[in-house]
């Protein structure tokens, strides 16, 4: 297992921010792995992504966040989030009654592409539990009605709590969470929209591209935000289809590139990649 | 030159229809050179192209088209057009003051890609002159204003008459045209919009693109109708772009997506690949 | 399940073939469901795939063969081959130790992608033994050595008589079969190889893709013949890579392409849209 | 016209690199505007590429290589390259008689998507006299035979001397240049092979391609070096073919991705994000 510290960073541009971060980075003995910064002129920001080995590093682990923003971030106005590879991230799976992205993301989890805890899966419904044991991973089955929709998040909040979940992936969960539900974890839940957002957002987008005609069909993985299919986008991916494909094709198509684009959030997410400004994302890859 | 014939055809799905196309071709001694047929289950229509080698062929050309509807066509409630590959076919181009697509259609052009005449362009600005004069192809100035909008197209639509135009390409032609003159060229006006339709549609797609933080462009080629951006969609194409692509980058290479995008549009009809039904359209390619 | 008949054609090219295959389906009462043809003009030869529904053909469905033969296919010198939609295909998985793409298939078998039975999974190692276990498919070990294996591969021919196998996929399969095995298989062994062939063939192509610094990693499905890596190719796809991926990010995007083209060849496969001709596909899709 | 240097550095890798070069930019009052920097592990070898805006700058421009390797440079065993924005390269085409990568690249420079001169175009041939004079772009002729090439390679060399020319660009010129000719411009020839390298070298790669029966054809660009079609990789990309194409329908869609692949490179090595070593290069975008 790795030992490195990742911060991203963000804050208004200003000259000389690559070299004070480094420097802090280098005079306390890491050594900078990885270093990506982004400027966007239009609005003046300034992004950051470092990386260093904690080997032999001159701070504390538990004292990196204090004396960064104490001697750097404070004094620039910064935003930024200290991320430890040591500790494996929780991650947590919601799912309906749609079986591939679940398979594909357990399937990877499996093969070792993913390096998280998978502490459970959480269903409102019961059809995909056979899954959940033939990977020997927790199934909670949390049904939810109109009625009940605010007490199961509750209950579901307590059962995330209880997990230790770092973050939640909606592997195509069909229940629209609610706006609080969403607000206690920003950035934190990433959905997988079977289409080419912003094109046709909402239910049934296979049918309105068949109605449409389009030439490419897709998939945007993105992070929820109350605005239904509005967050911020992580990933996206086409293929092509034609009038050969009825609708059940460009299904089965879509299932493909929906899998492809929700493990690529999924790793971006893990690897610490993703910097969210506003509604969009920088991808540090 | 080649010396086929090709049909387009659909009609109400029923049994032994490509049995006696087929056989209408060959029992009059026509080589079927390429035969693709379409059925959509759902509308229960039927589509059909069929090439075939006019050596030899029984039925003289200027009949070939009578008899065909007299055998079979009108039997069975058929749509069909008939076309010779002798006759080259000619296409007008619109422009405004983008010449990306104008430099590279004509390249194409010149290079044989396209086996066409282009008679003429066609524009509301004087811009893009010297490049038809490049080519030694005539160059037309139609200005433009609301006011004289109706006459300009009259006038346009007389010119077009004289230059003998089999369909027009609008390549980067920031007018809109009235519904009348597109009620005057069905299936035939192509337009190239610098978007993934159905994804931001109108102007300045790729200020929305870029507001939005897509991680793909697109462009999208269609036959003009009444209905602005929503006409058949002939071809689409994406590229990845990310946070290091300001608007002009979307806008750089947006450019070449278009470019290709409208090329292919161009190449499918001239070779008579497109059958377009309902707002969708068969591609038989 | 479908009752359809799908027969695929090749034969010296001639006029009239098209229109003599859809009389004797059409006259019989069978409804032509899809029909492809394709001429190579440079070998002079013509291909076909015709399919359709067999409720109320005259001919009883084993006499369909004979009568074509009799009728049609001898005259002109065919090579062909007629499938049935009812009998449901069995496909045996030859694994070795890497799971990705047993996974794969085995997901999209058990989601209903693949229209087949998989009676067995043969491997030459103990390790994916808990994958099979999971998705309760019968697995049989193997073992492999360079002494026995010529009795070995006996073996695994009776077995595969046993199991009633119609065709084999090598899914990260790492032993070379003999020419006499592949001989017993002809078009019916199905193996992904991780380049873009004929781009680093044989062993360790990410090493050696990693080493000439190329842009893009493929993956390739193809037929398996006695000639290693050279078999007709079914299907290929890149993804991009650059300076940032390590040999082991080739490894992980690699086997992304690998699990998506092997997939899309069994998925040919099934449907019986691939006809193999000399050392290429025509693929009817 | 913008006024930034930009560096490309490759040396050992060790601790403090990237620091120490961001403050000799911050400390002498450059403002950075891009920096990436990569270390290939396996290699021990770090590479950056930094921007920055010398407006304000304290070292005068003609000072600043000497600075830098002073300060910085030779104590760390670094190989480096300095690049100013404010002066515009000139580019040499060559050429032979395929007129797409030609017309394409000056198609691109006339809207101004190459920020660069195009002082001359050489062509061992005629034919392509007529794009050049279309583009007022001054054509060298320099026929070459087997026995006249070392002296026309001579004359070209005076010729580029004369021309002021920084780098030169291959577009579909059809001669082997000579190991000593090639010596003269090291990773200063772009080439453009049109097929998916290591694929299919040497001469008639479509044919080859088409022989084979794959599913991808591609093109390359890559710095030349003695070794034919064998220099350090730039860009590469591919395109979907099927049985549908004959080898003109491959060079048809090829000289697309051709065009493509090339533009590509051009546009990397114009604004100095391709640092090559040994026989690979890292693309800083």
């Amino acid at each position: 297992m790795s030992n490195h510290a990742i911060l991203l960073i963000h804050c208004p541009d200003q000259p000389g921010l690559v070299a004070q971060v480094t420097e802090f980075v280098h005079k306390n003995r890491g050594n900078i792995l990885n270093l990506d910064q982004h400027v966007d002129r239009l609005a003046g920001r300034f992004f950051m992504r470092i990386e260093w080995d904690l080997d032999g590093f001159l701070i504390p682990v538990d004292k990196i966040d204090d004396y960064f923003g104490t001697l750097i971030g404070q004094a620039h106005g910064m935003n930024w989030q200290l991320h430890l590879t040591r500790r494996r991230p929780r991650m947590v799976l919601f799912v309906s009654k749609a079986s591939h992205c679940l398979y594909d993301l357990l399937q990877r989890h499996g093969t070792g592409e993913f390096d998280c805890e998978i502490p459970a899966i959480i269903s409102n419904h019961e059809q995909l539990r056979y899954i959940a044991e033939r990977f020997d991973i927790p199934f909670h089955y949390v049904p939810v009605t109109q009625a009940t929709k605010a007490e199961q998040e509750q209950r579901t909040t307590i059962l995330l709590r209880e997990l230790g979940a770092d973050f939640i992936v909606l592997a195509r969960y069909m229940q629209i969470l609610s706006d609080d539900f969403c607000a206690q974890w920003p950035h934190r839940i990433i959905n997988i929209h079977h289409s080419f957002l912003p094109a046709f957002k909402g239910a049934r987008p296979y049918h309105s591209a068949f109605e449409r005609g389009v030439k490419l069909i897709g998939a945007t993985s993105h992070y929820v935000t109350a605005d239904l299919d509005e967050g911020p986008i992580i990933a996206q991916a086409v293929e092509p289809v034609s009038h050969h494909d009825a609708i059940d094709d460009l299904k089965r198509i879509g299932k493909d590139v929906e899998k492809r684009v929700l493990a690529r959030a999924v790793y971006l997410q893990l690897r610490h990649l993703i910097l969210p400004y506003g509604n969009r994302t920088i991808i540090f890859s």
